[in-house]
């Protein structure tokens, strides 16, 4: 089975034991509406890709901690969407959990999608029980405070925010706990696996960034220029288009160089490669002017917002990751 | 150390891990706001009681189950009180998150909370590390899809719902995880405790919809009136007042009924009493007319609202408990 079809048949099995006949059928729908179909399931892949490179001694475990991360990865992009943060209307090509259902459904499907992944590893039948108090601590710590997505999500709540930390728990924490819950479902140390998440995670959110002003809204199945519309750190708006461009391909190489030594290494590195293109096609740097600042951020930028303002303190403090 | 205190020092502890000087600061003081100063603890009294009563093998694993069930309680409460749900300024006396700091913060705090409950029990340096998996299916069971708290404010958004579902998912079924982790903390068998936490949490329901049409709002710390209002179904309306009572009287005889033969039989059997007498005086069961139907009940039984299609669709069902 190749590692996409492992893990949709993973969640599913995760979303059914979350349902019932007596409970109520629309949160289970709206669940359900949050993870199916799915994106590119990058973090559970990268997380099933580090535990094989680390011989996968509990695949059980492996499938339950890839299943965890997307499912906070999905709960977090259905409170992302909400009315009082980016008021979405489209994630991956489909009405967003509040416009299908309603806003209460949509906090309550991220809080049961929250609860679900600590649950379902704890209810994993692991070969290796003595894995999981460690496994769930680096889980947790990829969404929690004061690091991970949920601090990261609160920096846009923040007067002051470094576009440093506010990417790094938006998007690179929870990279990092992908490979390093891949490598310790296998029994290995995770230590070694950190950076190549956290890495990879930058380059993700970067090229967030650079696709947010760039590409096609048919082919990202949600609208583009959200970053400068609704005042958020966007590195596309900070560098302009090429120092993007140039940072994303920086963190890539980063990342490729950060897979330890292991049997798995090339594949991994491939993976790195794969993901790069897919994210951001060599062809739109190539197309594109490499001074051009995008128009959405020129606009924005003549505006007094907090954006402007959180620009202005990340130029202040240097926008070193 | 008496038990509101062990649990106010363990709360705070576990609230300190997840800040950082490196951390969002407005959303670490959202997450305090959420959970000081507390209501009753009436939840992690329970685990504490219970574990004390099956020995307490492993204190530094009850201390973490009765933090981790008090932190979701206070996230459901947070979530709760938004403004898509009810929309309330005053929780305890204070304001409500979404007041006190703005709507993405309570929707982040409560996120943050229900994770760090997880991270925290997998964190507790236990004497018996075996028992976390199951500790851990006990505590997210009380909150998950399809029965825990998460669906029974999901009822709210169902256009039919049974009364006892409903009060069973919001709020017996995590007094049951309260006594059921109190018990497996120690390293007792769950199953024998999961009584006496559904009949104490289904008592505390029917005291919250009594107190919600009785009780002063300055006691209460928010405003009464609030399950008409809202068009939540509430024993109160639908059974009257003398029958709220009666059937509070019921629910708490079966608690203390279903108090396990155990060495600390006679103080959990004491903490009931005491519990109920502060829910529900007796005073007023016997200044109020027995026939009495809320006036607010009335009012609102005269308009054709979701709350008149569930308390038809729940007499048609019979409210049994």
């Amino acid at each position: 089975m190749g590692h996409i079809a492992r893990i949709e048949k993973a969640l599913l099995a995760a979303l059914a034991s979350s349902s019932a006949p007596d409970g109520p059928p629309r949160l289970a729908a709206a669940c359900r509406h949050a993870v199916f179909p799915g994106g590119a399931r990058i973090r559970p892949q990268l997380c099933l890709a580090v535990a094989m490179a680390c011989g996968d001694s509990d695949p059980v475990l492996t499938d339950a901690a890839a299943v965890a991360i997307e499912l906070l990865h999905c709960a977090s992009l259905v409170h992302d969407d909400l009315p009082c943060f980016d008021n979405a209307d489209l994630r991956r090509g489909q009405p967003t959990v509040h416009r299908a259902f309603d806003e209460r459904l949509a906090v309550l499907s991220g809080d049961a999608l929250i609860v679900l992944a600590f649950q379902w590893v704890a209810a994993a039948p692991a070969a290796h029980p003595s894995r999981l108090a460690g496994l769930i601590g680096t889980i947790a710590r990829g969404v929690a405070a004061p690091h991970g997505i949920v601090a990261g999500q609160s920096w846009e709540c923040e007067p002051k925010v470094r576009l440093s930390d506010y990417q790094r728990a938006k998007t690179g924490v929870l990279f990092a706990a992908a490979t390093a819950a891949g490598a310790q479902s296998a029994g290995a140390d995770p230590l070694p696996w950190l950076a190549l998440g956290d890495r990879l995670g930058e380059a993700y959110q970067i090229a967030d960034d650079i696709r947010d002003v760039v590409a096609d809204p048919q082919m990202l199945g949600k609208p583009v220029g959200q970053d400068a519309a609704l005042g958020r750190p966007s590195a596309a708006c900070e560098l302009g288009l090429s120092g993007a461009f140039e940072q994303f391909e920086r963190f890539v190489a980063q990342a490729s160089a950060a897979v330890p030594d292991c049997a798995g290494a090339k594949a991994l590195r491939q993976l790195v490669k794969q993901e790069s293109e897919r994210l951001v096609p060599r062809a739109w740097s190539r197309d594109l002017s490499r001074n051009r600042v995008p128009e959405v951020c020129r606009a924005k930028n003549s505006l007094a917002t907090p954006a402007r303002a959180k620009a202005q303190q990340s130029a202040a403090n240097g926008v070193a990751h």
